[in-house]
């Protein structure tokens, strides 16, 4: 845990240094959306977000912070693809150097976005505790700032922004359902809304294979994965939840469902015929969670995270395919 | 030619029957699509457009000046795909029966979402005169509202908002770039342009193997294709101008330019790259002109008109297949 939790006036801090540089989404509501669902619902864009995710929200207040001598000399991020995006831009806007260290099955599209953005992407296997190993080592040998994706009191400020704008454009919201990972954005947003909006309901969503947040919020107690996390949700794939958004998440969550692989397969199906949008299997857990739940009292909204999904991906599942024959593929 | 010229006050006052069932869409910039044009651009998301294009626009104002006897006999319209999905929608919002005229050839994702929101698909044969001749027949025989994709003073009055929202939202504007096929949303854009902000230029883009529009701009009449219309962007693949736009478009418009398939293809990935988004390939032509081309002072804007890509496309494009390669598979 690195900060003490955030409040409301970091997260009007972080918004304010945001300015222009965080893009404000829109909220998507379709009457075909509602028929497939057969209730009002939304989806907070965030797959518009700079980087094609919400991580850029607070990466960008992450990397804003850093006094201009730590920054010369270069930052390091542990990501699944998405906070390294997110990441290297923040960097690439400040002309400060970024090195993103992933895990061997980091997306290909990811990694192409990361070093297009000017990052070095280091792989350093496939457990949390090799691709962390990995970016302290070059912290320390390098004297490089490490960012971390999402246990970090100024990214969770930073996510909070997002939360702001949904309430602001979404009078009638009545539920939220953020997916989970480590838990920075829904923890973001936990606070934020229960501080402001206290009556709507936030809800965390992971996949059943991932579920680590939400053993860990069941059981009281901080539960890592016993193996690696795997799901076609990657930007989910979390092993260890993190020490400061489970405290935020414990004291403000009103529930963290879960979803199948499945499911998250067909809400993408869904976000594309009823929307024509491409949101990555990670987003469309928010919309499978409305596809498989129903929260009573006001508009539900799904906050898709991220619409960096493999086109051959998005081309199989609109077409029929299922999560399982994508993963046999994948393998094979 | 159905109606007059129509003018600023009829394009705010379908602006306002529009009310919030047209979507304000985002105008989206981006330090990666900027480095990769080599000057300041954005794009003018109308694939988030309700019915997945800006045909909504039109077409919901047309089907909202139906009287409610012409309504209730339902409608007609000859589409290669997204005009009959605006159509389609903006009929099933009122409970207004639709049946949609496709060319034989219309790309399977679009009929499977016009027939999704409850339309009738009749298709009837490949060129001009056989789909505008079965629309014919099926209003004299049932009594439908003949509606028109593009040649008409309300649906030209409805597309009309795109650019109001674009002069509103994007202040250092300095040329607008709009697909064409039959010209709708290009005479449109150039009218309230022209009155509003006479200073910014208005470019038409067509696809080299249509550009029926252009040849009939540059010989100062009306001149249709020789042969049937095709190319990778469907929705441009339009034989004949429209009268009324013709017109308007000759008063307004600064210029019209030609993209080849290949750089539709290439503008389509670029899309994904920079901005993680879908487009379809109509949509690109205007990314592709700004690839090809380049206007000083000012912002150069490109309206990305609608997302109806077909997803196996998409990633045909983004591994880098041509746009001849997916001709020649989709023919064999």
């Amino acid at each position: 845990m690195e900060g003490s939790t955030p409040g409301l006036a970091d997260v009007l801090a972080a918004r304010r240094r945001q300015g222009s540089r965080v893009r404000r989404t829109p909220v998507l509501d379709d009457p075909r959306l509602d028929e497939a669902l057969g209730r009002p619902v939304a989806v907070k864009a965030e797959f518009l977000q700079r980087s094609g995710s919400f991580k850029f929200r607070g990466l960008d207040n992450s990397v804003d912070s850093l006094s201009p001598e730590v920054a010369s000399r270069g930052t390091v991020i542990v990501s699944s693809g998405n906070a390294g995006q997110a990441a290297a831009l923040a960097c690439a806007i400040r002309g400060v150097s970024c090195t993103v260290v992933v895990a061997d099955n980091a997306v290909p599209n990811k990694i192409a976005a990361i070093e297009a953005l000017g990052a070095t992407v280091v792989r350093a296997g496939m457990t949390a505790e090799s691709v962390f190993g990995a970016a302290q080592v070059l912290a320390q040998t390098h004297g490089l700032a490490e960012l971390h994706p999402f246990d970090r009191s100024d990214v969770i400020a930073g996510h909070g922004s997002m939360a702001l704008e949904l309430l602001e454009d979404c009078l009638d919201i009545g539920t939220v359902v953020v997916p989970a990972g480590g838990g920075g954005l829904l923890a973001a947003t936990a606070m934020v809304v229960k501080a402001v909006a206290p009556e709507v309901r936030v809800i965390g969503v992971q996949p059943e294979s991932c579920a680590a947040l939400r053993d860990s919020y069941v059981a009281h107690r901080w539960t890592p994965l016993a193996g690696a996390a795997s799901s076609i949700a990657d930007g989910l794939s979390v092993e260890e939840p993190g020490h400061l958004t489970l405290s935020m998440v414990r004291s403000w969550v009103d529930d963290i469902v879960v979803v199948s692989e499945e499911e998250i397969c067909r809400a993408m199906t869904l976000a594309w015929q009823a929307l024509r949008v491409a949101v990555e299997p990670s987003a469309a857990a928010s919309i499978a969670a409305l596809q498989r739940y129903r929260w009573p009292g006001g508009r539900e909204v799904a906050v898709a995270t991220g619409g960096n999904v493999e086109p051959a991906l998005l081309a199989h599942a609109t077409s029929g395919g299922t999560a399982e024959q994508w993963r046999q593929n994948q393998t094979s």
